[in-house]
């Protein structure tokens, strides 16, 4: 099937009419009038690295769309507005691909607001996202490098086994989450889990200008995970949980505790050390260096 | 070479300090404070479509940045931001792709604040922009939907002869004669030129509610385009010129032509018309349907 660009836009446009006071997809840019400080990620899925050639071109989309969202959850942001380009080889059913990033996107009431299609040797989806802080959170974006020596480290739920069961195209962006820790001042840092905690951990503690202790035995592992493989490993080191990873006022945590309206309970991970450096706690609770690595994804 | 995602990004944020009060690339997002209504678009440009396997990393990556800040002069934004989604084969050589892409951007005053790399079979660049009406012209963003019926058809430069001169791995964002063009009020409507006159001038006409006549005798011909090949259809069909169409009031053309402070001068190509349709006039200045078509990216 060859791509007719102009007729999938043309289709996007129609499907995603834009909110009143925007300018959406079909003139060179999108407009739009932002209210405060505004955050931006773009995030791409190739095939053969994200996802495989026999995927479900809806899921593709999906996943594309919901990777990108997981961003403005990690600063606590609302959406505003997302545009994107895909470049699809006939063999992909681009229009699908494009349904199913469309629907992601509504579902967190997202609107798709620019696009652009181009022929590719291989199928590559990329979204950009914007959005803002919540005006319940008086418009409060949460860095991952405002972390403080002493916070705890806590995760939104259960890691591990995302690639094997196939869960990583289908991952939940955490967008109430982020929202609710934006709100309250004693969460200091925020980011989300895409390469495994073991690598994410440390890139938080870095950018605060601390180490990191991890408690292996405290995280929570997916039901994902199968009973007999090292779960503890695939809870730390396995990739696309899109989870999210804060730093807690460490006095503050039973208060957090009771207050969080989610479903899945908050779990502590860890600790932000005044001194560099990744360590993990052994079984005997001793301090050892951080041996684990994350995920990394395939490169050709 | 494998591509090595963290080093590149480190690399890119050492490159790309971040204007004071703007967060740039190393969280989940960049953030910045816009001042008024902003725009956006994302352009990918794929290999064996925009440019061959044997094209120049650095020239790919120019080419992905001007074609994106395009869309911005096509809006006449001062360009804000920029982030990129580099899909990279092993092949290809991502770190002279990122420093062609950042040195065009920084060319035209545009920060990169955001980036996202991976693994690919074929190298795909997506580049997104973002940007804000001037200062000088209020504020004020040029669509192509608000051109009238009179109005004369104008652009800002010879066309034609781009992709086969190479020159369409150079082209130069319009960006200062857009925003010139914005601080006019007698200038209705931008576009850019990707697809050709022939093909981009009745999405214009269309989008204004219009139609259009075009005058292929006054279309100004590129150098480029060699003496003894048809040129008006070369310069009315060939793609990737980038240059601005505008729509202007036709009692302000002697003023407009004068005050144009730009070493290429303006040149009338039409008309837009009350009726819809697409038109152009012959060598005896008759009105006959404009039967050629703009240049389309081949697919697969």
């Amino acid at each position: 099937m060859a791509l007719d660009e102009s007729a999938l836009i043309r289709g996007l446009h129609a499907a995603n009419p834009p909110p009143a006071g925007v300018l959406g997809i079909g003139d060179d840019c999108c407009v739009w009038t932002p209210r405060g400080p505004t955050c931006l990620s773009v995030d791409a899925i190739a095939e053969g690295r994200h996802f495989t050639a026999a995927a479900d071109p809806r899921l593709v989309g999906r996943k594309a769309a919901a990777a990108a969202l997981s961003d403005l959850a990690a600063m606590g942001a609302v959406p505003v507005g997302a545009a994107v380009a895909i470049s699809c080889p006939g063999r992909w059913d681009a229009a699908a691909v494009m349904a199913g990033l469309a629907d992601e996107l509504r579902r967190h009431g997202c609107p798709l607001l620019g696009g652009d299609t181009t022929g590719a040797d291989s199928l590559v989806v990329s979204v950009t996202v914007w959005g803002e802080g919540d005006p319940e959170a008086r418009g409060r974006l949460l860095h991952r490098s405002d972390g403080q020596a002493g916070d705890l480290l806590v995760v939104t739920g259960p890691l591990g086994g995302s690639l094997r069961s196939g869960r990583h195209l289908t991952p939940e962006p955490r967008l109430a989450e982020g929202r609710w820790l934006a709100r309250h001042g004693f969460v200091h840092a925020l980011m989300d889990l895409s390469d495994g905690l073991a690598a994410d951990a440390p890139k938080l503690a870095e950018a605060s200008g601390c180490g990191c202790l991890l408690l292996p035995e405290q995280v929570p592992v997916h039901p994902d995970v199968p009973d007999l493989s090292d779960t503890v490993t695939a809870a730390l080191c396995d990739g696309e949980d899109y989870e999210l990873l804060c730093a807690i006022e460490p006095a503050m945590w039973p208060t957090v505790q009771l207050a969080w309206p989610f479903a899945h309970p908050l779990a502590v991970v860890g600790w932000l050390l005044p001194e560099a450096g990744a360590w993990m706690e052994d079984r005997h609770q001793r301090r050892v260096p951080l041996a684990m690595r994350g995920y990394e994804h395939r490169d050709g």
